[in-house]
């Protein structure tokens, strides 16, 4: 079994898994490099049953444990108490409107982080200056607009929970094993290009059992530990059902290593807080793990990410 | 030539194009049902240079002539005049995050309205009252959470911009005529699921002269005469460059003609102020109108409809 | 020891304790009519000291127990990590500036609310349908912006804790009695066009204690019952410690119950949430519990109330 | 009559007219340091007609040509549309709520400036370190919770616009000896601890001529130049009709100049964009230029000023 990396080999990490400069100076796009026309066409030819599925959460406005920052819908216009049988004369048009707000970032709603979500040091991905993140200006660089066309791949789900059979637990990380053992169970493998998506069942058990505040009670998520197998099999993008990285995790200095290690040293563009439950239905349904994707984030300028509903079609 | 109908016909269109009760009284999609897993897989079926487009416009934080409500975006945390050589000792991660927030309904912002969204005498469609969208509860029906799964089906770029050979002016609406015109010379046809997306070149001329009013300048669209033809193709969602309602019009009390008949009486599913000016160039260049559309909302519970970034794929 | 009035006792308040036409039909002040410059000499003639003190809480972004809607404080601008020892040539002048935004109704937020903030029966204050207040167009009526020129007068504090010598508890209510047992103990009479505020030590105890939640726990306030006294005494506005109602009160159908007869049959304006810690210890320490109250709302178009700090000056 | 200091002599300012270090090292009041118990009961002596006047424009959600960030106000709950003549059984309480948010800053709102809302250098107000402000923790000192207590103390009017007979024009700014001619044609003098408010006219302008933006097309003011002469008088705090500085000036380098060495030299808190129309009407019809003035800024954490509504009272 892998062995469970000491804080110093995450350090050492930033630089063996390290993409800066690999797409040249000028790149933002990370590992998304790897996502190529030939990708689209063959996620577009794996559509058989014609069955699209969300990997999304619903976005509510409730405070729940695991609220940061509640979410706003407040309407502009509505149509209460509006007279629904009106004399002739009176006969109008109307409508509806709101406002929604949100700060998406956090442990609720799913979205996608840009590489310049995270800093190390100062820099983030490609060895830029993280003062090109102002709270003016906000991100001048590696803003979530890069991907205005959006991303469209293989999706490759690796349903570790039901691999094992349960849930996995807070601080629970899933490591390579737990990746190959999924690919055998699954008879699928993770190619170059392809959107790994990581089932640990978080999401099914808030379901079930309720919201939990990760920040206090902890996360499972695919460990750091994993990334070195990611990088050899070229993952242009990384999903799980929780924020993507384990909690607590015995490395003071390197909060959130995943994070750290995939957004600032590789470029990976990470999605956050999936639901997979559906999916992970769907797939034991068609019996199989592999899918065409689509993420497509909102085009918001200098906004280092953006909640989604990624579609996986079938 | 096809007539300009009078307003007693646009209220007549509210009867006669009716899909009230068509998919049972419970019904809430109204024309995606159009939309079926062969339609899907057709629309995968069309992928061949492995080409993606997005028909979005970018949300930007600016104040123009067309805002009506300003998007926000602000740095919850950021990076600005971090150290970027830092000693050892105070290595240190960090990141950037921000809120987001916007009235997506409106002149600017790329979005999808759900039926919801608009009321005729009290009602929305499929007879339900507008009471069931208040200012506490929000839009208890017909909300946007509904296409949580997405919508995939084959998209159709009718080109009347490029047929007309320049940009439609304000008032001036897209009649059937220009509909079969374009399909004739772009040789394709609508058919039954399709999303039908229809070019003024609005957005083009927003890129090249500036921001305009709308509300005040009016604009171009389709006309609300086009709907029986909709209607008659099975169009199962419709999408434009502007908001989608010819203004000015000559019906003083039935403002946004399209609007009330699409959205209340067919449960006609829009895209508003779309961007398809790469659409365009695209279809121009494969020479081909027709192409994989994904249209992923996200899934706001109780809204009237969601910003998005539709993506067609070649 | 006065009676607890039943659900049908405070059904009949709304009668007998109405002030609908007291002062015209066009009224939309209510009890704010009770102050005259004379109330506003005499308040400017009891200021001794010279010393002022607030009666706001502080507004925080924190989520709480009793955060009903979280406020927020985002930096548009900032000065962080900016050069504090630049060179010569690259000096410049830069600033900060913040978005702010709150739901002030709730329970932490030190608030006025208007008469138009509750209805009953679909009416406000002196017989004015509700359904002026919209989703879009806001409160047509009975909006802060009336209070432009500040409600200035006499306050009287009535520390009803210090009295009882300890922090009432929830579903406890401030009675008749309590209030003139506070009156003796202080050597102080209310009067009209006074601002009267009753510290029950809610507030102190949150202090103490941390935040809990008075939707879910219930809390002390003046009860409903004691709305004859003030009537009779004139009182011109009345301010809490607590969100101005007891709960939870055995009124299945009138929830809220000072409010509704508060706001609605009298016309009574109220602070909402108010902080009375360093008013009593002033009060106690001047051995004076009437001082000059200035309450001053920003001036909000169309809005049921106002965040506030309320000075008093000794 | 006065010289216009060129932009070295405004430089100059920065340092000999700095109260860096004056009340100490941990000072954060500044100017407001001027006004003692003596001064707030001198205020409130100043009371005679017992009639107050809101110094505070308007907070309005339209987008004008001088909005630089459009203020919101949503309902969270309204009236809309609710039985007025409900059937007994259903009788029942409702209320309305609203979300308010506002950039304060800028040039619609009135507000208070705290000395932190702007830097010189990478320096506030004392000689702190602008570093003290970021995005993720707001203002960590200098923040209008400061003014918890408000601000009560004789307020001064100087209607320059009176004395000269008409509006000051956008780049006019109010020199010494313009506050000294009103001094003289109004029979008051500043004194120490006094909060001056300074009238160009401009707000009465805007109300009768409608708004213009004053980024583009300047604006009336205090001139810098008047500073040492606020300094030698003592002002505590000073208040205008426009957002505070005349522009354009000629000074490139060191725009909002007022701001400048106001905020950041002599920790003079401003109020901003004040209304002092209906002030300077009463202040004639009472001939009297000097009443008591209370300010109260919300008490808002970690922020960099507050929407305020001064009331004056004669």
């Amino acid at each position: 079994m892998s062995q469970i990396p000491t804080e110093t080999d995450v350090h050492k990490m930033l630089d063996t898994l390290s993409n800066w400069g690999r797409w040249g100076a000028d790149d933002q796009l990370g590992t998304l490099n790897f996502i190529t026309p030939a990708a689209r066409r063959r996620a577009a030819g794996l559509v058989r049953e014609g069955v699209s599925v969300s990997c999304s959460r619903p976005i509510s406005t409730d405070i729940t444990a695991d609220t940061s920052f509640q979410p706003m819908r407040f309407m502009v216009d509505s149509g209460e108490g509006r007279d629904t049988e009106p004399p002739e004369r009176t006969r109008q048009r109307r409508g509806a409107a709101e406002f929604i707000g949100m700060v998406f970032h956090g442990y609720t709603i799913t979205h996608v982080d840009t590489p310049a979500h995270y800093f190390w040091n100062g820099r983030i991905y490609n060895g830029r200056s993280c003062n090109l993140i102002t709270s003016r200006e906000g991100a001048q660089v590696e803003a979530v607009d890069l991907l205005r066309d959006g991303v469209v791949s293989r999706g490759v789900l690796l349903d570790v929970a039901a691999v094992r059979g349960r849930w996995l637990e807070a601080g629970e990380g899933v490591m390579p094993e737990d990746l190959e053992a999924a690919e055998k169970a699954q008879g699928v493998r993770v190619e170059p290009g392809d959107i790994l998506l990581v089932r640990t069942g978080y999401y099914g058990r808030r379901r079930a059992e309720g919201p939990r505040n990760p920040g206090r009670d902890g996360s499972p998520a695919l460990h750091v530990a994993s990334l070195p197998w990611l990088r050899e099999r070229s993952v242009a993008m990384l999903g799980t059902d929780t924020h993507n990285d384990v909690s607590p995790l015995p490395y003071p200095n390197i909060g959130n290593a995943l994070h750290v290690v995939g957004l600032v040293g590789m470029g990976l563009w990470l999605i956050d807080n999936g639901n997979l439950e559906e999916l992970a239905e769907a797939c034991a349904r068609y019996r199989r793990w592999e899918f065409m994707l689509t993420v497509a984030p909102l085009v918001l300028e200098r906004v280092t990410g953006s909640p989604v509903n990624p579609i996986a079609l079938f």
